[in-house]
């Protein structure tokens, strides 16, 4: 079919308005009310007319003020791609050949900053929701949003959590966990910060306490010395500041940083297994 | 209200069944079909009876085959949280302040993998699909699934594209990115393998050609030396490889792993800005 006939079939408004993606696809955005049921009929011609054209994944973008446009399309044979607060994502794959549709996001990333003044002393807080380590003192933890960096992430949890202002200095490790909230992947870097101020104040929503502990008795913490990583990560930081490596100025930091480039997952994936 | 008053009204049908979650919130499960005035109906007395109650965030969890329950839903206030091909999930928020209502996973994780045989040659494959790399010659490169291991998403990906068995060895780099595709971030973890056979056998769906490439042809290559990240890891690689620090058995690398360990993301942070 020729480009002009597509046009003109799109103008009599029997073909849904679509974009070519670079995989040989079409993408509908719909964005004005519609009737359900003349939605329906008219992604019923469509579909028929890219299978015509040897079309292969076909996306449908709706927002959430068009939800009443959901159920036609899953009527019709879609079904959901992936959803975000304002909008939902349907697919349908039209080759009987098995689909190459990529999937949705799989991963959080999450982050540990270890955080130390020149007492020797690491910042910890007590959190007071969730289950798992609410009452132990532990190392500011949170999540990187979308679009942010880990080494931001860090600091504005530190930020957040404790009022204290810090650099990213480096990453000391990572762990890579699978089937955690909503069933999602998760990536877990721990980041040796530098703090930029001292004066602890608290966010009460999440935080029940904060205080900065000397190193010796956070490592020697129960739970601590009872989780293989914490552990693990927790005597390497160690190391790393009994060889002063970690208050040295940046310039420095970045000269040995193609020695310490190099990171093998094989002996901490094993540590976990 | 006693336990014994909210189980007589979840009995009499007026509110729906929910589980507690850690957070103080609720969530409701359906996977009978329902009339959706009626789940309408209820749920409006379900919100009411749990704002009563305290509760924060209220989920609500349909398999695609309930879409007819989105609408009556979103017209309740909810809005989408995510979506997986069987499922939508969408929430709500009681209380007047803030949500701290967790988001859904933010990123997809990618790997590229050096693999070289004894002759000094990396595994490179030349791409169908997709614009940005197409006719390039380039190390093989994928997505992890949700739920698998980097260094296994690694070995997975080698295989499928040209039939090389290999053996995960290390991380080399990696690099963090945004707004990628449906607007999530990615992280690409450059990985190093030992093969483990030799003979290729492309996957002809995605792959063009693949074959052994002398380390410094590639290394010349226009596209590794004018990407900024490409030139890095590829110098660093062959740095390695002139050390003789790949091909070196398993336990020498684990020996190895204390100090290869700390990885400094700032220069690589810097060198991308």
């Amino acid at each position: 079919m020729a480009l002009e006939q597509i046009a003109e079939v799109v103008q009599n408004g029997k073909i849904l308005e679509a974009i070519e993606d670079e995989f040989n696809g079409v993408i509908v955005e719909v964005n004005e009310p519609m009737d359900p049921k003349l939605f329906h009929s008219k992604l019923k011609t469509s579909v028929s007319h890219w299978r015509q054209q040897g079309k292969k994944g076909v996306w449908i973008k709706l927002p959430i003020k068009l939800v009443s446009l959901v159920e036609p399309a899953v009527n019709e044979g879609f079904w959901y791609h992936h959803a975000e607060p304002t909008y939902i994502m349907l697919v349908y794959w039209i080759p009987k050949s098995g689909n190459t549709i990529p999937a949705n996001a799989t991963h959080r990333v999450s982050i540990g900053a270890f955080v130390m003044n020149q007492k020797r002393e690491v910042l910890v807080v007590k959190e007071k929701i969730g289950k798992t380590l609410k009452g132990m003192w532990k190392f500011p933890t949170g999540t990187a949003d979308e679009g942010e960096d880990v080494c931001d992430a860090a600091v504005r949890e530190v930020k957040e959590e404790t009022g204290i202002d810090t650099e990213f200095v480096e990453i000391l490790s990572f762990k890579q966990s699978h089937k955690a909230l909503f069933g999602k992947s998760e990536i877990f870097f721990v980041c040796i910060l530098r703090p930029k101020s001292f004066d602890i104040q608290i966010q009460e929503l999440e935080i029940e306490a904060a205080m900065w502990m000397p190193l010796e008795e956070y490592i020697t913490q129960k739970y601590v010395q009872s989780n293989e990583f914490m552990k693990d990560i927790t005597e390497k930081y160690k190391e790393k500041v009994d060889l002063d490596e970690v208050h040295t100025e940046f310039s420095i930091i970045k000269k040995k940083f193609t020695q310490n480039f190099l990171l093998s997952l094989r002996a901490l994936v094993s540590s976990l297994k």
